[in-house]
């Protein structure tokens, strides 16, 4: 018989996830802060887990995917916390973007209980989300991976194994750093030419038959020129990942000035936008008011 | 007849790109500040022109490519200068990457000369050069442009019209900061990811599995793990493009911060390099002394 899995984190990526989890067989248990979020998957024959401690007293495999740190600290050590209800022999998988500290840490805490953990971020958007083709950045011990694999590989395509716990998180978020700078470099260069007169559309043209085309901008290129940004990654979220990324650069003792510009570029774009948009929406900061 | 085609500027590109316009046919003139540089060309069947002046003469199309804005006034305003050695009815056609501002001001004096005049900077880099297929971003009349076209063709496999004069060095310059961006968020993501213990090969391959692959990565990439920076697109050049996008952006009234900031780095790298590196030595910056 399958393990049993628990899913804590049922947002924009881990309800498609969850349900690839179910699809592929595994008994499933599954907690949100909101619970309607939850509906589809007990429809689909999730059972719904009483509490973040009550869904990993169930898992043999424990799934968390939430928004930040203070939200993984929150349903690992807060009221009702899953972490100490975690089994001894389980897995606790975290693919919530987090620092590698934080990672670190619960690795600790979880040893300490005999419980394997990997720091499990994932890149693919919710497109590859909904069609179980995620990359997992993994960091953590080979056998634990290897035991989980099966459960990975229900939600990804790709399963880097980076090295120690903190690794997958680091790698993540020198990843998204990249993602970030990029939609920033095409959002300077569409005001650039769109201020000098020049139609945005004819750039992005030239930009694709060009060595400056990327996959990221062949995707956010077009919200940029309609101006509209349905959240796929949302920038509140790329938002955090930068700041995380700085702090850990400080804590190397390394300065990354691009990042850093571009980190408050996304904060007053964050601060002035009243809805919650897509990371694309960097480009609001050269609209002409 | 095929018209005779002058070529002033037998650089990286410009010695590759004049070399098609030979064999696709064309008589050719060709003049290099370093004579030495035009050596091959003449072996192949080209004239040396003895000066700006002489060559320009001689030519029904123009071509000149050199490094930067006082280069290009120097060949066509100088000492035995090209501009007012143009025959009425010619074509100048300019494929250095200089200020939309100056390319104005040259088709303002073509014009008055009853010379046509492009903007027609490229981009492919030294192996589109070489195999015919670089990318022309024009700005100028259509008219002239169509008279031009098979010359273009020559060296060419994209040819995109944008506007009236100006227009294709405003796009060179967006496209070239979306390029200098690109390099230098993977060498801050490289940066922060070695410092943090973790190998760059390891992020450059799940970068490339993912949504943040990009071309201009995959060439970069390997030089930036290799330390080793032969100038296919000069670090130096690439620093006075920014410089000039960022002083489009001052004249146009808006701010670009992570330009600003990516300036600031490849300054420093600039300085700091005794060689003459590719621009993807910027990843200098964060190497431990």
């Amino acid at each position: 018989m399958k393990p049993t899995v628990g899913f804590i984190g049922l947002g924009l990526m881990g309800k498609p996830m969850a349900l690839n989890v179910l699809k592929a067989g595994y008994p499933l248990v599954v907690w949100n802060r909101t619970a309607a979020r939850a509906e589809g998957l007990v429809r689909e024959g999730a059972k719904l887990g009483a509490s973040p401690a009550a869904t990993a007293a169930q898992a043999d495999v424990l799934i968390t995917i939430v928004s930040d740190p203070p939200a993984v600290e929150k349903i690992l050590w807060g009221a009702d916390g899953a972490l100490p209800a975690l089994r001894r022999g389980s897995v606790l998988i975290d693919s919530s973007t987090i620092s590698p500290e934080l990672a670190r840490k619960t690795a600790v805490a979880c040893e300490k209980n005999g419980v394997g953990y990997l720091d499990a971020p994932v890149t693919g958007g919710t497109w590859g989300a909904e069609k179980g083709e995620l990359v997992f950045m993994v960091g953590g011990k080979s056998e634990t991976l290897e035991k989980v694999r099966p459960v990975l590989e229900a939600m990804g395509k790709k399963i880097f194994h980076l090295g120690p716990n903190g690794a997958g998180q680091t790698v993540k978020l020198a990843m998204n750093l990249i993602l970030a700078l990029q939609v920033e470099a095409l959002a300077e260069a569409l005001a650039l030419v769109t201020h000098a007169g020049v139609a945005g559309e004819k750039l992005v043209e030239v930009m694709q038959a060009s060595m400056a085309r990327a996959a990221v901008l062949d995707v956010k290129a077009p919200l940029i020129l309609k101006n509209e940004f349905p959240p796929s990654f949302p920038l509140r979220l790329m938002h955090k990942d930068i700041r995380l990324a700085l702090e850990l650069a400080r804590q190397e003792g390394i300065t990354l000035p691009a990042a850093a510009a571009s980190y408050a570029t996304y904060s007053a774009v964050k601060e002035a936008s009243k809805d919650d948009p897509d990371y694309a929406a960097v480009a609001r900061f050269w609209q002409k008011t």
